[in-house]
Order: C-alpha cells, then sequence, then structure tokens
C-alpha cells in the first residue's frame, strides 16, 4: 500500500500502481469525469499512469492551468493526426500550448494551406475527437527511437532527439498518429467536444530567419461547446476594443520613427488620464502612510553590479552609455535606486516600516518583433514602491498592501482577478532560492495565512518564486474577459544584504529590514491598455481624459460657452469646446464617438439663464439645469468614484 | 558735428572726437560722476575714448551690467599692480570680471600666498586706488608688443599675443602697471572706493591640468564701502544657507557615487515639496488651458539631427546607446517630443493655441568638475511647456506666460526679479540669426510691447538672442539678495519648420505655428535649491516637506497621536510623529532644527478633549483648540498661499 496525500492535507491508502484517475473515481465518478490530469509531487502527470510511492496529489480539471494546457497540448496531437491524414507527407516540429490555446508548427513540404483546408481539418478533429481514441504512452531506448525517424526520414523529431537520453524518451499515440512527447496527455480524444481553429501563420524554424519556414497552425478547444462559444464572442468584442485601435481613435497614445519603436509618446488625452492615475496612487499611498522619493533614470554600472542586474540581466536592459571612462545604464527597475535612498541615512525600528514610493520610468530591451502596443514596450511608468520592514511587521504591511490591491479592484470594476503565489523549492534551496530554510517557511506561511484570511481569490504555484523571496502576480480579467498579468508583488530578503541594510532594532542590534516590492498598478502602459479595453473607451468620469463636452448651438453662444468652459476648468474638469461651425446634431454624434461621458448644449435659453443642457453618454438628454448645479454634481460624481 | 542716439531715443550733437564721459558731463554732473564706461553701438568702451562717427550711446553705471564688469575688471588690474609691487617677478595670465567680483591668475614663481599677504594686498590697492592713477590705453603694433614681452620673459602675454592680429593689440596702464589688455576700464582707480580680497585658489594654465598650476585671487570692490559691507553681509547670509547644507541637514536630496555625480537622489522630503510645485504648476496650467503630455526620456539620433541638436549640441549631451543598429541619446530638452506630438494629428487654426506641458526629466552633461550642488546637475526635471500659436495669437500667449511669471514671484515671495530680454543683431541675419527680419521685428516689437505694458522690470541685450528667435531669461534676487538666473523664455520660428509643422488656417491653407518655449519654475533642481536658501529652509506652511510634527509627552499618549496623525494625513498634510522616548522639551527643540512649521503637544489634557496644543515656528505657543478646528485652520492656510 502507498499513501496519496491530497491538497487538503488528508491522506488516503492504494495499492502501489495505483493510477489518479482511480483515486478520483475512488472520491466520486463526478470528479473522474471533470479531471483530466493530476499534479504527482509538483509535476503533472497522465491520469493514468500507475503511481508507485508515497505521493502528493492534486488532480486538475480544465479550470486548473495544469489542466488546460495538458487539455491543449492534446488537442495539438489530435490536429496533428488531422493534418498527417490530409497531407501524409507532414513532419512535425514542436505543438506546445499557449495561453490561449495551441499551435503545431509543421513542415507541409511546400504545401500552403488554405482558409478552406482549415475548414476542412477542424470537421476531421471532429470526428477523430468523437472516435474516443486513447493517448498511450509508451517509454522507447534512444537507439530505437534514433532509427524509427531515420527510417521515417523526420529530421525535426531527430534534431529533438539529439538532447534526449535514455530513460526521457517517451511517444504518444493516439488513433493514427504517434508522437516524440513528454506529455503528458489527457486520457482518450473524446474529451474534446468543441475544436476552432483559429489562425495560420509563418514561423521560421527554431526561430531563426536563417532556417526554413515552417507552418503554424494555431487552435482553440474546450470540453464544452458553450465554453467555445464564449470564448470566441470574447475574441471577438477584442478585436472591436483592441487597446491600440482605441488608442489611436480616442488620441491616447501614439509611436513615432524617429522617437523609436516601443516607446510610447502619451497624447494630451492619455496623459490626462496618467494624471487621474496617478493622483488616485499618490492620494491612497499618502493616506496608508507612504512616502514619494524621486530618482534618476540612470546609474553607474557598479549599482547593478551590486544589485545583481548585471550581468545576469543584461540582454532586458538597454545598452550601456559611456561617460567619464565609466559605463552608465538606464535603470531597468527601481529598486537599486531606492535601496539607495533607504541607506543614505542611518535607520532605527522607530522609522520602520518605511514605504518609499515612486511613478519611476524603468527602460528594458525587448525584441523589436516582441513589442505589442502598450503591453509590450521599452519604457514603463512603474506604480512602484517599495516597503522596507521588520520581520514583525510583514504580516500587517503584507495584509495592507492585498487591501490596496482590492481597492483598487473595486475602483475599477474589476470582478475577476486572481492571485498566483509562487512559492520556493526546498531542493532547490542554495541553487534557484536564497539558501534560508527558515526564512521562506515563515515569509510562505504568513503570505499564505494573509490570502487566505484576506479570503482573494489564489493559487499556490511551487517552484516559480523569485531567486529572492516568494511572489505574487495578479492576474486580471478584463469586462470582456480577456485576461491581463498587470502585477507583481514580491518578498525579498537578498537585496538588504547586497546593499547592506540596516536597522538599529529596540536592543540596539543592527538589522536587516525584510523588501517588499509592489506595484498595484503596474505600469501606465499596461494598466492603461487594460483600461481601455476593460471600458472599451468609455472611462467613468473621474478617470474619463475628456470629461465634458461643451456643444454652442451656434457661434453667438461661444462667449457663453468659454465662459462654462473656464468655470469647469476651475473645477479641475477636463473640459472640450466644439467650437466647429457645425449643425448640433453632428457635433453631438461626433462628441459621442469620442465616448465623452457629459455633453453640455448651449444655446439662447442656455446662456440667459445661466445654465446648461446635459446629455449623458449612453443616456441621452437629461433636461436643463443651473451651471453651478451641475459643477457641484459633477465634482460629486467624480469625488466618489468608489 | 556727429549724431549721438541715446537708449530714449533722443539725437543730440557733438563734435567729432567727443567721448561719453563728455556726453555724461552734457546732460549733468551727477550723471558724469556716476557712470563708468558706455556702450557705443552695442560694444563696451572706455568713457574717455574718443567717438568719430554717428552712434548710438549707453551710459554705463555701476548698477549696469556692461559698468560693473568694467569696474571690476579695472579692479583687476589694480591687484595685480599690488601683487607686483610685492612679488616683482611675478607673472599675469587673464584677470576677468565674473559674477560677484574679478581674479587674477598669475605665476608667483613659486611663492605661496598667505591670508596675512591677502591682508596687506587689500591694504595696497586701497592706497593705490586713492592715487587716482588714470587707466591709460594705447595701442601697439604687434612686433612691438612681441618684442616688449619677449625682453620681460613673459610668456603668459607672448601666448596671448599669438591669437592676436595687427590692430587688435591694446595695452592699458594704471600707476606702475602696464597689462595687454582689449578693456574697457574705468577711467581712474579713485572710483575704486571699497576692497574686499575674498580666497585664493589653484588654477592650471588654460584649465588644463598638465600645465602649471598658476595662483588665483578672488576680489571684490565697488564704489561706496556701503555696498561693499552689504555684500559681505549677503555672502555670510549664503554661507550659512547654502542650499548643499540646508539640503543635508533637512534631508531633501543626496548624492551617491554608484548611481554618479550629478544625479540628485530626492529624499521623500525632498520629493514631498517637488509633490506641491509639480501641482501647484499643473493646477496653475490646466487653469490656463494647457494639457499635459509625457515623453520617453530617449530618442533616436535622427530626432535630433532634424532638430539640430546633432551634432551642434552633442558636447552638452549624455554618450548615445547602441541599439538595434541605430543610436539613442537622452533627451537634453523636451521640444523635439513636443513637436513630435503636435504634429503626430492634424492641426487646424481652432485646435491652437495648443500649450502642451509636461515636467520633463532631461540629462545634460556638464564636465564633472562644474557640477554644483543642485544648481549645476546632469539630470533636470523642467517645469517645461511649448505653446503652438498663429502669429495674431502670439502677444495674447506671451502675455499670460508673463503672467505665469509674475503670479509664481508672488507666491514665492519674490520681491526682486528682472526679465533680461535678448534681441538680434540685423547685422548678423543669415550667419548667428535665422534669416528673416521681418519676422525677428515684429516678434521683438510683440514682447516689448507685453513687457513694456505688463511694467515688470526688464533690461534689453542686443545680439544675446537665440539662433531662432528672441529669449528672455529670468534673474531673481532670494531674500538675501543672492541672484539667481532660474528659467528661460523663448521664441521660436525654426523648429516649426525643421518638424514640418504645419495647420489649417482659416483660408484652408497650410501655416506654420509661432511656438514659445517657457518653463517658469525652471528645473526642480535649480529652484528648490534657490528655495532652500531663500526661506532659509524655513518653508512656507503650503510648501514644508513637513508641516506638522505631532509630539506626545509619553508614550501613554500614543494611540490618540497616531489618531492625530493619520486624521492629518487624510487631510492631505505631511505631517510626522515622534514617537522617541525623549522629553517634551527636546522634542520640541530637535523639530524646531527641522523648521516644521507646526508642532502639536499632545498629552492628556489634549487626549481626552481631543484637543492639540499648537507651537508655530518662530511664534511659540499658540494655545490648545480641538483637532478639528486645527484641521479646518491649517487647510485653509495651506489652500491660500497667495
Amino acid at each position: 500500500m502507498i499513501k496519496i496525500t491530497l491538497p487538503d492535507g488528508s491522506v488516503r491508502e492504494y495499492n502501489e500502481g495505483v493510477t489518479a484517475y482511480e483515486v478520483a473515481a475512488s472520491i466520486s465518478q463526478g470528479l473522474a469525469k471533470a479531471v483530466l490530469a493530476a499534479e504527482v509531487n509538483g509535476e503533472v502527470w497522465d491520469l493514468t499512469r500507475p503511481i508507485k510511492q508515497d505521493s502528493s496529489l492534486k488532480l486538475l480539471k480544465f479550470e486548473d492551468e495544469g489542466g488546460k494546457k495538458t487539455f491543449w497540448h492534446s488537442s495539438a496531437h489530435l490536429m496533428a493526426e488531422a493534418v498527417e491524414e490530409a497531407f501524409p507527407d507532414a513532419k512535425f516540429w514542436v505543438g506546445p500550448p499557449v495561453d490561449n490555446g495551441y499551435y503545431y508548427d509543421i513542415d507541409l513540404n511546400g504545401h500552403k494551406l488554405t482558409e478552406e483546408d482549415l475548414g476542412k481539418l477542424e470537421k476531421r478533429m471532429t470526428e477523430l475527437a468523437a472516435q474516443g481514441n486513447k493517448y498511450v504512452r509508451t517509454e522507447m531506448p534512444k537507439a530505437e527511437a534514433v532509427k524509427y525517424f531515420t527510417e521515417k526520414g523526420d529530421e525535426y523529431k531527430l534534431d529533438l532527439l539529439q538532447n534526449l537520453n535514455d530513460g526521457e524518451i517517451t511517444f504518444y499515440q493516439q488513433g493514427h498518429f504517434t508522437d516524440l512527447c513528454r506529455g503528458p496527455h489527457i486520457p482518450s480524444t473524446d474529451y474534446i467536444k468543441a475544436i476552432k481553429l483559429l489562425s495560420i501563420a509563418g514561423a521560421y524554424w527554431k526561430g531563426d530567419e536563417k532556417n526554413k519556414q515552417l507552418t503554424r497552425i494555431y487552435g482553440v478547444t474546450f470540453p464544452k461547446q458553450a465554453l467555445l462559444d464564449a470564448h470566441l464572442a470574447m475574441l471577438e468584442e477584442a478585436r472591436k476594443n483592441d487597446h491600440r485601435t482605441l488608442g489611436r481613435e480616442l488620441e491616447i497614445f501614439t509611436f513615432d520613427e524617429e522617437v523609436g519603436p516601443g516607446l510610447p509618446l502619451w497624447l494630451p488625452k492619455g496623459a490626462a488620464i496618467i494624471e487621474k492615475l496617478e493622483r488616485l496612487a499618490k492620494d491612497s499611498e499618502h493616506e496608508q502612510g507612504y512616502v514619494r522619493v524621486k530618482t534618476p533614470h540612470l546609474a553607474k554600472e557598479a549599482l547593478y553590479i551590486r544589485s545583481g542586474h548585471l550581468p545576469y540581466y543584461a540582454e532586458s536592459m538597454f545598452p550601456p552609455m559611456e561617460m567619464d571612462g565609466q559605463k552608465y545604464y538606464l535603470k531597468a527597475m527601481n529598486c537599486p535606486h531606492h535601496h539607495k535612498i533607504f541607506g543614505a541615512l542611518p535607520k532605527s525600528y522607530r522609522d520602520l516600516p518605511m514605504r518609499l514610493a515612486e511613478y519611476g520610468t524603468c527602460y528594458r530591451y525587448e525584441q523589436s518583433g516582441e513589442l505589442f502596443g502598450l503591453m509590450r514596450v521599452r519604457s514603463m511608468q512603474m506604480n512602484d514602491a517599495h516597503i522596507y520592514c521588520t520581520k514583525a511587521q510583514f504580516a500587517e504591511e503584507f495584509m495592507k498592501v492585498n487591501e490596496l490591491y482590492v481597492k483598487y479592484f473595486k475602483i475599477f470594476g474589476i470582478d475577476k482577478y486572481q492571485m498566483r503565489f509562487s512559492t520556493h523549492d526546498p531542493a532547490k534551496l542554495g541553487q534557484k532560492y536564497i539558501d534560508n530554510a527558515p526564512l521562506w517557511l515563515e515569509t510562505e506561511t504568513m503570505v499564505r495565512d494573509v490570502l487566505t484570511k484576506s479570503g482573494v481569490p489564489y493559487v499556490e504555484v511551487a517552484d516559480e518564486a523569485a531567486f529572492y523571496g516568494p511572489k505574487i502576480d495578479i492576474q486580471l480579467w478584463s469586462s470582456i474577459g480577456k485576461e491581463f498579468t498587470i502585477a507583481t508583488n514580491q518578498v525579498d530578503f537578498a537585496q538588504a544584504e547586497r546593499f547592506d541594510l540596516t536597522y538599529m532594532n529596540e536592543h540596539n542590534e543592527k538589522e536587516r529590514p525584510i523588501i517588499i516590492h509592489r506595484a498595484p498598478l503596474g505600469t501606465h502602459e499596461r494598466f492603461i491598455g487594460f483600461l481601455l479595453e476593460h471600458y472599451a473607451g468609455k472611462f467613468p468620469v473621474w478617470l474619463a481624459p475628456e470629461q465634458v463636452a461643451i456643444l454652442p448651438i451656434s457661434d453667438k453662444y461661444m462667449d457663453y460657452a468659454k465662459e462654462v468652459q473656464q468655470t469647469l476648468r476651475k473645477a479641475g474638469l477636463e473640459v472640450t469646446l466644439d467650437d466647429r461651425a457645425e449643425k448640433i446634431g453632428k457635433k453631438i454624434r461626433d462628441t459621442e464617438i469620442k465616448r465623452t461621458p457629459y455633453m453640455l448644449v448651449v444655446g439662447e435659453k442656455e446662456a440667459e439663464a445661466k445654465a446648461v443642457a446635459v446629455r449623458r453618454q449612453g443616456k441621452g438628454d437629461l433636461g436643463t439645469i443651473p451651471l453651478t448645479d451641475f459643477v457641484m454634481q459633477i465634482k460629486e460624481e467624480v469625488a466618489n468614484y468608489l
């Protein structure tokens, strides 16, 4: 008998060689139907693979990342089967799961795939799926595998085999398709109920443009048709509300060839949003006892050697400038500068927690092919702060950071979010992780307690922590269900030592502070990109880059319109005046396209009465009210955005 | 007879060969006594030099820059006379006037000058001055001058002669001292009534450390003893209130060896001042219809070639970064980026004036020896904006900028300031200045009109404009009378063409906007440096980096003290809590050193009554009032800083 430990800590006994599927079935038949794969001692396995010793076990459904990845990987094999049937001389490179589906890179021996081909492949995949063929795993000695692919004339798989040794080589077969594959896979093809092949792209073999171009086919599959329908609807919404399109239409940002790729120029409307976000962050942080700092955008090489960014992170940094016989680098992170500020003056325990905040602009090198709108850029303004605290203060500080996240989610109407809590692997202490086992356990326990107590949804992922401490990534879903990773939150017990940061404790002894890195609003670039899509450009009044548009019925009322504009400006509002010689109907239509929350129509009646005719985006005419009333109403609306 | 045109436009006739002194005397004896030199056709001359043709003439007194410079230059010669008398083998390099006096670089043949020597030299200078020796100008052919200094064995003056030609070589003699000198000088030594030799320094010949080190003696002189007394008092105050000392004491900023020289790190108290200044600027600009933008801190070489910064300004820029086969440079100015934003979308006359504002951080290379506290730095955050307007809008826009300057002067209690209006020289159109005579005249007239109408003090300086338009430098004097040049204000009619910026005018034709560059609060670095000295660290409540300090009488009242702190924080105030286990007397004394405007003492009585005992910096105890009253009072004081 072996002992199987489940995530809730309960332990069950089974015969040696039990499979995860059998464990699931021993709990309930419903569960057995829903599980796709299993995490055995932290590694994802086939449901049908025998477990031969005491193990921890987590059953994975489609909702779990490991389950979803397994499902999509198996779908890639299913697609490959259909492709091989249609194009018998096709050769296959790799077919991994990705964020929203999977792809397979295939050498089609010169055949150009059409939309029609895609439709046919999709149809055939559906038929093959219904056959319920099992995914069968077999191990094979290297010599035999090499022989197999040499006979088949498959240079791609032979290339993959080069880096594998005996004992690591497994094949998976379903129906008539066999692939060299590490696995794991779902039990059989009939788990796949809904299939969509999305697009075809060219992809150089191994990403090197000197190599042959392969055909990449993207697809997505689901265990239920309803899930596919929802996903396709989301993709269509996302296409319409792509932040790059909205950013151009609403005049939020632009790029310029002479400035450089990945370096957004924020137009006035974009900068207006930035100002509001920064004011929100600064006010929230001030109230929570943060203090602000300002640091230069570069430093000598020495600083980054101290922090450890050089040489390990050099590829993600901008190249150096040579000045006065020294190398200077643009900062890729604000932390080293903040540590210098913490260390500039002696600190006592009474100074802690010290929370240093800065909306600092960082520069990171990304390959130009990787750049994508505001989502992947080379310059980024971070809602950054570093909290220096004692071990005793850690849990409270961490809780407050957590509360700040939740406060922001509420403000921005983000209903679906998840904290992804990455922990260390005790086996890798001293290699992948800083070698301080008690500190890891202690902080991870504190973080887990805070997450549990505060009731935020979270998943725990082993062996994905940062080198210097546990890490939390924040995943958000926009109103149309598109996923974004916006911010990370990290605990750090390494940098204080590298920078020799200390404080005097109550007993007049030097101690090292624990450091929390946090950036709840992420970078302006990514967060505004997210907000554009999340709101589909219809920003709430407090955040709208153009809060009020004044539309005079004719030029005769321009003086009064300007008076209204100045009154609203003095109230701190973003307000434009449509002074074109256009009919009022056209002015209203054009303003609607700009998604401006309020339109104020002014004509003779309004000018005489010092009033405004109010139109609300999406609600239409709200009637005529005195200007002073409108100012009071909108100021109140702006102030109470919660 | 020749015609002499005076600055007020009046024309007087004199015999050919009249001197400026005679012109002054013909106006009034009092004037003749006060003038030191004269500007003849834009060039500063000796008062006694004969004028041989029709000329414009401006008489220069000590108050005029040209007069002061001449006075100090003559004082350098007087000092040289005393030095030569005391050290007959001394050789003299150059002795120019500087901002606050003059110096002379002297080869003393190995003699080490002492403080005692300085005193003796000062005494001897006073005696020589009283002799009333005339400064006599003589021209000399180059051959004769070379012969003279060769015989004298003076390699320094021979070096100077190398770059001079016949007709350019003049000597000045007073008493027993003769110097190769372009002049001009004051009429005689008895104009110099008060003398102070300030300091001795080493200075490498020609600034090159491979050369011999000369002795540099700094001095200052005045036409009245009272002026010297006031100047020395100002220097003493300035020494005590040096922004570097105050910056350290009040924890405003720091430098770090590993970050780099000239790159200030703003500590929390400094960043608090920055936040307040930015909020003032942003609110003021928003009310005046500015819109904000945000641009990256670097761009490709191509952008700066277009703007003309490269190659001409390359020495003042940071060195390039090589990336993707391109050179990228940190921005030394925000203008090129702003022009790109203006040009990103088509503009019509209805979009103008467009006022693009950004507190942009710029990077400029300064020799490390030139760096000085916050006054000469390598990174600077500018209160920048560019106004794009039509010619018809120019005067009004320029007036509004001017009003903004005056508004700020009032807010910061700057009573003494001057606008230095630099115009072009028509003779240099097409060389030093962009070749558009009518536009120069038109804009200069508009600027002059605005300056005159608004009644701000200004001086006009010919031939000091920027290449692309007239320029205004703003000179301020701190409360102790130290001078600062804080900001410039420039009109630009060149960049719109370089960037091909246009707008559609009323007749649907493309036109180029005029651009105003303006930065009323200069850079944070220089302006906060100025404010530290101006306020001697005692910032007014609205601007103070620490507005309120809470001093609990003992630990027993810490909970209430924290409650007070949180209430004040929520009111948006910068507030600290002195939680040390010190006696209240010590807490008060320590807080006074920090120049915190308000101290709130809290003990049993205050905690029970929800009150605070208020102490005001410089005023002492103001009695006990309810906390809610204090919040209202201080919020009102902060809001009404004008």
